[in-house]
């Protein structure tokens, strides 16, 4: 482990004892048909029953936990495509501090409809037109809240990798973990995590073939900025990874790969068909990238696959998964 | 227990150790939303999570345990709209028994390619014209081949029940438990199996309103044909009940209730945004039941309902729940 990673193993640990009374310990699941199609033995952790139905919430009450009482008095800001904003919210309501959340107009309407419902404040914005960070740190400015990135800090990254924990103590002798890739909190944490306890374990993040940021940013050495990306993944349309994300996931990780949006909608339908589990589209790039054969000797590996959300609207999934051949 | 019926808590009993190599033990889910909104807790027993996709798996595995070596070298046969061929189909092949199913023409196309693709010759039939009883007759007049019922037979009954023995263990104050109802096969094993565990448990089974053989049946206290119901219940378009499974359900079962169409939507749509389950329609009705206020004092209870089955082109689900206000 490079000493200059801002995130250790020890802090993922000490992220699991912290959140352990708010967060669902999620299950690991198997599907021997899907085992047979892709030639390996396939383990997937099911965040999508998380509370707020994604990974979100371990980042979340990871970061709002460490809130001095003067902290919390005065509330927590975030802007995020939708998951990182309910588990704010959640944590928020659920530790006693006000929330404020900066959503873009576009985000699904369960996601703004769930984080209004745990009775954060919603502040919208468009997308392509304002800067969320502007319109955070103008609300900080006012009223001494307190910001909660999504993935560039160490807090948050912390939680994220507690999921790799909990995987590893299921399957302790995994060869591959495949996880998908935003801003890359979920993906640096999962390798500090996970390198920690089984050295010799291979990573692989999962972008959008649009919205490749961190593949960029990891052949450049230094982060990208990208235009939005067009693509269904809408938890993945980040534009830029962090320094610090970009550090850890250079040091630990074997290789960023993409996906297509039919991969991801095939994917979507297998785990619906194959395994009765409603996945959000950016939460199954991790399987997408396995069934499209993006991930190098997959063949006969143990491979962890993190499907990291399953907040998607019913119509809007149906949609998505019409016509994919199952 | 009245001394008449033909499946006693033993058979059960039994039953369980016969398929416990064979088949899963399903997970018991909670979503504290959904018992914020319907005032109860409920324990989804999530049998879309079994072998097959469907609690069927227990049934044939059960019953074809029991097959002498003669028998099985003979080959069984079923008729099916679905997931009892799938559940045969596999116990088949597992056990080494040819198979032969007589599915209706207009069975999901997902449950077909299923079907063969464990391994079973499939014969198709048209629902409003032909009958499978006379076709399977047929066929076992010429081969020697076993009859498997979907739900007419004791060894089958005893194996849905098992599923009732798991939830009693994982939740064993229950006060109420409910489950969909076709032929009555699995509402009679889990009534036999869980009042032999906990006598003072209530149980509904939940027919399409379009469907209320079971319910006319119970009323009149003989079986009554009703003409092929028209409901999106796929699974649940029995016609009649058996002699067999009507004196259990008599006996032991408190009402049988009955949910529309809408309500399977709405309930298969808050499963999906909810709790991220793709449960068929015929597998939500007992939530159906439950949302829609059919379950007499359910407020405050401690609920049982079983998901039994998850067995719907993606497609169809998605169609099935568009526009449906979650």
């Amino acid at each position: 482990m490079p000493e200059t990673l801002t995130v250790t193993p020890a802090d993922v640990v000490a992220a699991r004892a912290r959140i352990a009374p708010y967060v669902h310990r999620t299950p690991v699941l198997t599907c021997r048909s899907l085992d047979g199609r892709i030639g390996a033995s396939l383990f997937f952790k099911c965040e999508t029953f998380q509370k707020v139905g994604a990974f979100k919430a371990r980042g979340a009450f990871s970061r709002l936990l460490l809130l001095t009482p003067e902290e919390r008095r005065r509330g927590v800001v975030a802007f995020s495509s939708g998951n990182h904003a309910q588990a704010v919210a959640l944590a928020a309501r659920t530790l006693g501090a006000p929330a404020t959340i900066v959503m873009p107009k576009d985000a699904p309407a369960l996601k703004l409809a769930a984080t209004r419902g745990y009775g954060a404040t919603v502040l919208l914005y468009d997308r392509r037109e304002e800067s969320r960070e502007a319109i955070a740190r103008t609300l900080i400015e006012k009223t001494g809240a307190v910001l909660v990135p999504p993935f560039d800090d160490d807090a948050v990254i912390a939680g994220q990798g507690t999921l790799a924990l909990e995987l590893l103590e299921d399957v302790p002798d995994l060869d591959v973990i495949v996880t998908p890739c935003g801003g890359g909190g979920l993906l640096s944490g999962v390798a500090v995590a996970s390198k920690g306890v089984r050295p010799a374990v291979r990573l692989f993040g999962v972008e959008p073939e649009a919205g490749d940021d961190v593949r960029q940013s990891v052949a450049r050495g230094e982060p990208v900025l990208i235009p939005v990306p067009d693509t269904i993944a809408d938890s993945l349309q980040t534009t830029r990874p962090a320094e610090r994300t970009l550090r850890i996931i250079r040091a630990l990780v074997e290789e960023i790969v993409t996906v297509s949006d039919d991969d991801l909608r095939r994917a979507m339908a297998l785990l619906a068909s194959r395994m009765k589990l409603v996945v959000e589209p950016g939460g199954s790039a991790g399987f997408a990238a396995v069934l499209a054969g993006r991930i190098p000797r997959a063949a006969g590996a143990r491979i962890g696959v993190v499907l990291s959300g399953g907040n998607v609207d019913p119509e809007l999934f149906g949609r998505l998964v019409a016509g994919v051949p199952a």
